[in-house]
């Protein structure tokens, strides 16, 4: 299915994480992430070694807007793929969207996020947490703005391909795409169908589609 | 269905929100919340009308953990139906489980959440942006953590009823049921089935359960 | 002294202090504590070495709300004794009374507390920096807030033993118990007649009850 | 001169501010900000008069990147022309630029920044506060973050016009260009003299470019 | 006695205080507390009516360094005084000692506090939640650093009067003197004598010295 | 010329960085800054192995209050020269004035300042996002306030030596002096004089005076 493997090329970017532990105020002007290595340090590189290039990156330069009918193709920049980012409190994604093309329903849980439209006709929304939609859709140049840690999706509406960029607030924003962290992960059958109003049967069906291929 | 009636009453608990927009370091002693009148107000009630009676909440008091088997009751006292919250940066719910009754799997988008098990036996869990689930059954006396905006559940594992309490670093947490929140709102159709893998029938089936009677 | 006693087996649990210095916004889905060995590190635990048993603990499981008259046992859950509250912004204590049993007055520097009484009867206060105390008697099922900062106290005004449970926004509140901060330190005996206004003789007295026996 | 005006087009877009005073963390899912009428509020408008409306915005979408060579247009939607935004802790800048447009010297006062290159060739940098300069020539779709509160520019480098974005961790990042702020002030003269090692000639010369005519 | 009434004089400074509710990173330039009449805002002044004056404060001028032995008076400029202060996270205290005076044992509930000698010889210390007390006599021009929320005290241990500064990194730092926190306020006699081991005729007599007159 | 190797004097006690990464609520009693050897830990030096001397400094001690006419000189106390700082959110910096003396045009990115006059007459003032001046005149024992990363100056107009005392809250402010960031960085030329409205020769003098001598 072309939406899944979408989003597994999502996932492998979130893999690398730099742990350090919090995304507060910052003390110093800059202080570079500095995991090279073992890739858990969080301590800062050493500034006499930083240079310009590590306030740059590269990583969503390349544009290829032409995914599939039904499919997107996201990648976030955020400090593990871009340690200058570290302590800036901001980082940055972007989703390209075949026609019907759908960013499926998530959460961030550290961040709020705005996005922004690049290209073609993008509906896109947030439920609160009284079960309200509120969702607009947006042409080429609008904005919508999805509060922290709220349901929300986009959907490539228009007839051409699509393009958006979506920042936030953290360093590390993080992701929970609702499909695989319900279907994907171990919670208990009775939990989900209880969640879910949906038989067991139906969530062993979706469990065949999310389980990691072993 | 039992359940579905008790994340009504949950819900009920959440409608009366006090508009005020910050919850960081307090500037004052204390701030009690001033929405007696409109419920728009935020701001703080004169102190010297405070009295000792706007700190203490007997929300929580009633003990009837008598549930049906496969249901839940949760109670919240947050800023909204305890004042004396504001500023304070806690909350603080309590559910009450018949035997394998759940809490359905939720997200709290603005605070960590730590649980405590006052009677039963929880298997609690929570999955995070890798999809991984951490979860472990807990005996009475014990506790788990919930990290902010992940997606997590409860369940009454044992074979008598259960009582936990779960308190939120926010004044005001948030609570975004999956079920209600995806199947309850207007999230449009093609959107859910690509977000679930779910065919639209089902989805319509979903609605119905979930769709508010009128 | 029974009260004494127990002042002691709390002091104990603070003394291996997690040092990493930031209790703000995580950055991460979570960041146990990395405090093993020296004790002095702050850092995260490697993720691919992190169970669910790393975000519970079981070290308020046991109920033994059997103290003698006039005394307490307090113990409290934070990040130095449950290291996956690191970046959590969340702690909890337990306390036992027995009959007129008191939790002596104290501050803690870093955090409000919200105090659950979940067996028997309270009185609970705070003093504001006016000198005005704000104080109720609590049953079981009760709760009440406790500002930032600001003294306060528990006292078992019951029949009956009483088990109470505080939960603090921050993973390691810090406690100053004014007695022994007092006259277990070495503040000057000028300085201590002076704030407290009592005499030289008064205060070697008190100075000999809580010295640490050496 | 072209490139004054562009500037004078920027400011009047921040005249109006909105007057609420904290961008921490939320504790509600949102707060529009109510400045309809005095602008003075912060208050949260009522969220039963709140529309998916409310969280949208338009103003960047007019794409004009037509500006004449060694000038710019910047255009800011935050709190100020976008409600939705309080409270969420993010905005977002455009600034389209004719060949040589240079973005002049400038500092946010609350914020950091990401930059992105939509379209064509762009030199950006930001200098610390040892006065090294950090920057790079940036292709489309590369970006550069600058610390919160440091000396920075873009500039058009290349042949073509260009077209950049820059989001801000802060609903209201403010902005400060050196130019205005030092001779369009009122400064005295031989605080700007020793500042700036200008002698008062030069120093009057510049307060004429710079003055608003009156 | 004369440290006393000292200390009421202090007392009346933060009587009138402005009843906003939080103390974070700012999100205007400034936010002059708009506290003329009823004092219960917390909103901005109206930009247009700010002047100069509103940033600056004359009420730690004047120098009267004279205080009578064993004596002392302090001064706070906090918001409710300096209303420029607000969403500025900065306040500052003088106090002037006679020789032998005691800035009693105190608690600041929501602030660090950096002092600072401008004349004399003071002894400063805080005692750290292990009761260990970090004390050192600080000559003209020295500093000590007290961490949030700790009890701490300032002792001139020269031969001539004394002055000091302290700043805190808050506009409203709050101020606990524990002598009259806990003897001027309405805490039980029983709670006081398993507090400090005192037994409730000393108690009693203690409440005498400290009860205001009525 | 006198005031600008004054201003060199202030940089170098700006070179030796304490690496750590955040500047928000602490969670222990202190984490003294561990930066004997590399300079780049920012971890808690071990608690049994401070004493009361981290807490103190004496850098500021020296009173020597006799600059030549139209020079200045500045000492900062920042985590950087004084560890006990770290995670306090608190430094403090003294500036002495010969007659006519000007602390420079600058911004410190990380905080407010709130600065004391001491002895003599100073003028100081800022400038907000919309070029409003904001200035006073200020005698001894007056107090200005300067909001978190606006330009502002101190300028000595009376006719004796003046001295003052600038406190932040942060524990490393940062400074960005204008003149040295704006001809002394590697700025390009035609960034700064589309900046300034200072055409190239100008600034090509200009980088002649801040150039480092090499």
């Amino acid at each position: 299915m072309a939406s899944g493997s979408a989003i597994i090329s999502f996932f492998l970017l979130s893999l690398a994480l730099v742990a350090n532990a919090a995304d507060p105020d910052p003390v110093l002007d800059f202080c570079v992430a500095n995991n090279s290595s073992s890739g858990s340090s969080g301590s800062c590189r050493n500034p006499s070694a930083v240079t310009g290039q590590d306030f740059v990156s590269e990583i969503l330069r390349n544009i290829n807007n032409t995914q599939a009918p039904n499919t997107f193709n996201a990648i976030l920049a955020s400090v593990s793929t871009f340690p200058g980012l570290n302590t800036m409190g901001l980082s940055i994604a972007r989703a390209d969207f075949g026609v019907g093309g759908v960013v499926p329903t998530h959460v961030h849980p550290r961040a709020s996020e705005l996005i922004y439209v690049a290209e073609g006709t993008i509906s896109a929304g947030f439920v609160d947490t009284n079960n309200v939609l509120f969702a607009r859709t947006l042409q080429r140049g609008d904005m919508i703005i999805i509060p922290r840690g709220l349901l929300h999706y986009q959907y490539n509406v228009g007839s051409e391909p699509a393009t958006t960029f979506a920042v936030f607030n953290s360093q590390e924003p993080g992701l929970q795409l609702l499909g695989p962290s319900l279907f994907g992960s171990e919670i208990p059958t009775p939990v989900l169908a209880s969640s879910l109003s949906l038989n067991e049967s139906t969530i062993a069906a979706l469990r065949g589609i999310y389980a990691p291929s072993s």
